[in-house]
């Protein structure tokens, strides 16, 4: 699902980066015993029920250290895996399959645990009209890798960075001397193809807020009630994003309230790796 | 606790590389409403019970930004902190603080989320003889952060990588053609300060590593008894180092078997960030 | 006016790469007759009327090749200079002075070229409603200094590239099927922040653009009545920009028809560089 | 005409940095309405007259990005194109074909723009005995592009840039105490393939210049008649280069004075770009 | 001998910087006399005995610069070769040939010096227990090169580098207080899989290192006598280092007294190229 | 000597990669023992007489780790240095003393061993008109290192690498076809600054490149008769260069026979490293 632009412009670099991070000198263990090479391969079993995410990154890691390794399988990204199942089998040099087992894997495991904490929450959202959103709370340097896990796993993505969405927060507000302020200065300053959202925490911020024609409201840390009542003074006048606390039990009560985003970090920094190993290593 | 030359070799390429990340061409929020510098503060506030780890590299983050700002704070990495207790003060244009505060606070959580799960483990085993390693189960380069955070907690480090560590897991034997045949191999081909490390997953390959000389046996998802016998035919000749399903509620058995080493992938792929925030920032 | 850490991330790797160009081993006519260090200064001159752009930039080259230097001047990005004004000094190094200069030069005398070309037209429009735009049509890698002159020069920045700006094009529109299908596929697969722009070229394209919610209607080489018939239609349920074949002379026809924005490659692809150079070095 | 070394080493850095630049998470308008892969072609059309350059870069930015990317077609760089006329065919996944567009365009149209300048010039010269040089001021980091295009348009490259060529300015010689000193120190300290370069403002330093070996005399903003006078001076004891206000329109009379070489900087600052354009892109 | 992973991985980026370092802008000389692709092949002759260490290295630098290039050969890193024999014939386009000929030959130059040294020092201990091991007195940054053809030339590498090796020298023993505490102090921090060394100058050091339980015990520029009396106070308790002043002449000396290991810096500072050449370049 | 532009553009970036080759992840050694930031110094003390050179290398070693670290010396590169004597006194954090000990030494060993071998070549020649150079067999990403201590030890440089200088070797004159024909084709495609050399092996080659206007020519190879036939031959027309099998001991002959110069491989790949070492580190 994820371009080969994408892979060798932004991935590649991180791949190689943990390739060399695990790798400083040679792989001792595995050159030791295997002084020539010998083609083998391996089988990607799934060891935790769970949505696969990673798949093409997983085989980059082995392509990147053997131009002729490549890698099988029925599955694509965004699929629900039982454990057990047999995923796919990967095909290179004996070496380059113990040499890159453990990288392909961490980055593996990480990308389908996210998408699989999303596509929990996101199945709760179902038939609502709120849609889940990641935030910028990442993995430092492995943003492309999870926001696009994100997605997989159903959520829609917020924006990418700080340059390429305006977020106006209550430091931006107060600088700018009021919300109203603040807004103008945005929509003069930033490329005209932003939209400009704006942080509120009360009633009064959001009323200005939609006055002074901002593009989304987020309305930040608030109880049930006062976001309602937020909802109803925007009335269809700017999107709205509701941001703090977000449970998977909460989830519900805000998607009654009628908010059209509901964002989550949580879905990058708090969802543990999926359990996925590479097993029956042979010649062949 | 990190040392200066760790953070300039080994953290700020990361460090700057996470800003990049962040800011693809500027940040469009902070520039539209501060046109010029304005000196400010933030307070670094904890939001959650936990162990700090990563405050220089909380720091360096705005200093890399600007060559002038600084953090004022009583704490070191290891300290605990209880929720809401001001953990320090960060000084530098304002425009600083808001353009480096989430790339900050993203290491600084997960580095502590790290710490504060390895001490809870840590604290498990005090007063046994079994200590605590991490594995090569890490997020992919951010190895340096992860690994120093699990000995900021308390646990002590297993290989850093494929380079300076020996491990012959089963594929490595299986090509070797036995247990003793890998460790000759490895004893001849590794530089000489390498301990040899041996998976085995029977008493009969626990006999043959410690006949040929392993210097470090481990035992691999082994079950309690097999473990213990294991334990008695090694007889202090090899160090044991036990690995698999190392749960929190497991400690105190595996250490009651007498087993030197007990290595858990969890301390870095399953510890949830810890919440810090940045908060009540003003001019100066 | 541009910040900080737009400097250190976005900029010098640029202009250490300039620098690393233009010296590849040393500067040997320089090392060749001042083997010791020598304070000196330099006087920044205009040659030619025009605005300038890039201080910051011009100063950095000499600040990267020695902490020590500095520039002074009562000038600031956007302000017009008259050819013969003195525009700053540079103190450092002579051979500092002597080394960087033509690299800063380059530098300023295109961004200034930039700066310069743009106010033309900026001024050509003012008073009307229509907005001045920059294009994707920038120089390879030097984008971040050319979209930051056309902005000094008083126009608005388009979005920055493919990653921060959704842009459905001729092939773009066939590929999905109809506009109304690559709205929604954009609508569904972009972040929720991005605005979606389509490229028309005939009116029934126009309707059907308006009719499935596109936020900008890009019109593509139509003729002024067929413009202003398609402003009739969008009749403000859309933003409008205008595009192809924008001299300074029809900016105001297009003005006149009331297209929000009108966006020229030229700006950045034909600009010539300004004249400045260095002069009166001297030791101090 | 270029060779593969160059493409590897010197350019396929810039050019990746290029993509990287429009590219930093996706290209998402173009990965939201094609999910899968769609083999393509694209025609690259000629809009305006002039020589082409830079046809392998065009096609190497969609080789960097596929593998299996290729560009057919009869021309090579140097050639003469006419306005309507078809260039040649790219041939790769649509995919690739949209994402790549613009950035193997910007590189091709400016190289073109820049060709074509200089034949208009070299054309000028033809006939005489003088040859046409290009400068360092050339555009930040694209200098090898550059050259190379100034090449292609038939003049001769001076200095690559300061590590591989001496010229001893005015704040040289004023440092070095003399054009005489200077030469001294310059032939002793660089490397002994150099060719050494003197700049003079007048016919006394073009006396001291000749008198002390110079290789190179460049007759620096000099009239007409003051370089006459300096040319029968130096009467073939060195080789002569004009430099200064060096336009089309002069160009035969400093040809007429038997000056060997004259050097113009706006060959590389003043070139616009030339009008190509990638169209007719369909499926195959 | 050397994995694919090891060349991709850690060798590659060296080698291009080296093809870099040689042509910053093109082959100035290549390209003048060869304007179009023909294929060719170059003879790689011995010019001195000795043992070959970096044939894939010196394949690589051709393959880099062409994919298409390869490099046939009958002989393997670490097979002795005599003046005058053929070695092996590389074949790529001309242009490949002459351009990397320098660069492929300045690294098989010196790495087969170093194993041809390595070689005839580990011949004069055969037969004895002791082992010759390097030192990290490597040429900056190409350290894997070099300790690469210590191990070809026979030897056993000493650790890599300072993150995978604990050795306490007289500065670190007494910033600790004590060999005891330094060990100690290592033992608490260092990775578990680290063996602990201890440079020791005098008996009471080594009574004090053999005690504390250190692992390896390096006898720091002793003679002859006091080395015996070391040896025979370990009594195997731990492994035992012999540095300072290794000559060629003395290693039997060192053997005979029943050191383990003898480090010896000057195989990778002090030993001098190996005299090999590309002839009897051809078009074919 | 070396001035801070090469230091900071061209030698950083080594000494970085240097350091980051010899601390992966950290010193564990010295982080062991020394928690905590202590000032220190420690002797530089030379073990062997020579030339010294790299005193600035050495020292930004130390300012690359610690900003404050700073060195102390009243030597200076090219100077004479005897055995015992103390060189500087280095100051910074012990941590950074023990860390950066290895690399500084590394570079200030290589390039003293080179700068002491070519003086002693250059006192040989000292009163003669021959002047000693370098060549291309340098090693691999030091060259900029290697070419400076040649220039230190008194020898003057060949040209830098293959962009900055045109040598025609047999393989050039075998493709195009003759001696004549490949000066015409490099003058015609060289940028102009360029000196053009020939390498000749016969008498009749060397009348061709004498006639061709040649303004190097290299005697390859040539016993002591021809090639003072071939400098009879030539006469003053062209500068002679004298290559291969270059000994102290033959070098006067050489000179005697009127050479201008002559090139030697040996200074840069067979110089052995001087011993130089760190000592008496003390807290202050």
């Amino acid at each position: 699902m994820s371009s080969g632009s994408t892979m060798i412009l932004n991935m590649d670099p991180s791949i190689l980066a943990a390739l060399r991070e695990d790798i400083t000198s040679e792989d001792v263990s595995t050159n030791a015993i295997m002084r020539h090479p010998q083609q083998g391969k391996a089988e990607l079993i799934c060891k935790q029920d769970g949505i696969l995410c990673g798949l093409d990154v997983f085989a980059r890691v082995f392509e990147l250290l053997e131009s002729g390794a490549h890698f099988e399988t029925t599955y694509q990204d965004g699929d629900a895996v039982k454990k057990g199942e047999l995923i796919g089998v990967i095909y290179a040099d004996i070496r380059t399959l113990l040499t890159g087992e453990r990288t392909a894997l961490n980055y593996l495991q990480r990308m389908s645990g996210i998408a699989t904490n999303t596509r929990r929450m996101v199945d709760i959202l179902k038939g609502t009209k709120t849609t889940l959103l990641d935030t910028r709370k990442t993995t430092p340097t492995l943003r492309i890798f999870e926001k696009y896990a994100v997605k997989v796993g159903g959520a829609t993505n917020h924006r990418y960075n700080l340059s390429d969405g305006v977020m106006m927060k209550d430091n931006h507000i107060c600088a700018a001397g009021s919300i109203t302020k603040a807004v103008q200065m945005a929509r003069e300053y930033a490329p005209f193809v932003r939209k400009i959202e704006v942080e509120c925490e009360t009633l009064e911020q959001v009323r200005e807020a939609v006055e002074c024609g901002t593009d989304i409201i987020m309305l930040d840390n608030m109880d049930n009630e006062t976001m309602r009542e937020a909802v109803k003074i925007i009335d269809g006048r700017a999107e709205t994003e509701c941001s703090g606390n977000v449970t998977a039990e909460r989830l519900l009560e805000i998607a009654d309230i009628g908010v059209d985003f509901v964002s989550s970090g949580a879905l990058t920094y708090a969802s543990p790796a999926m359990d996925i190993s590479l097993k029956n290593l042979t010649a062949i």
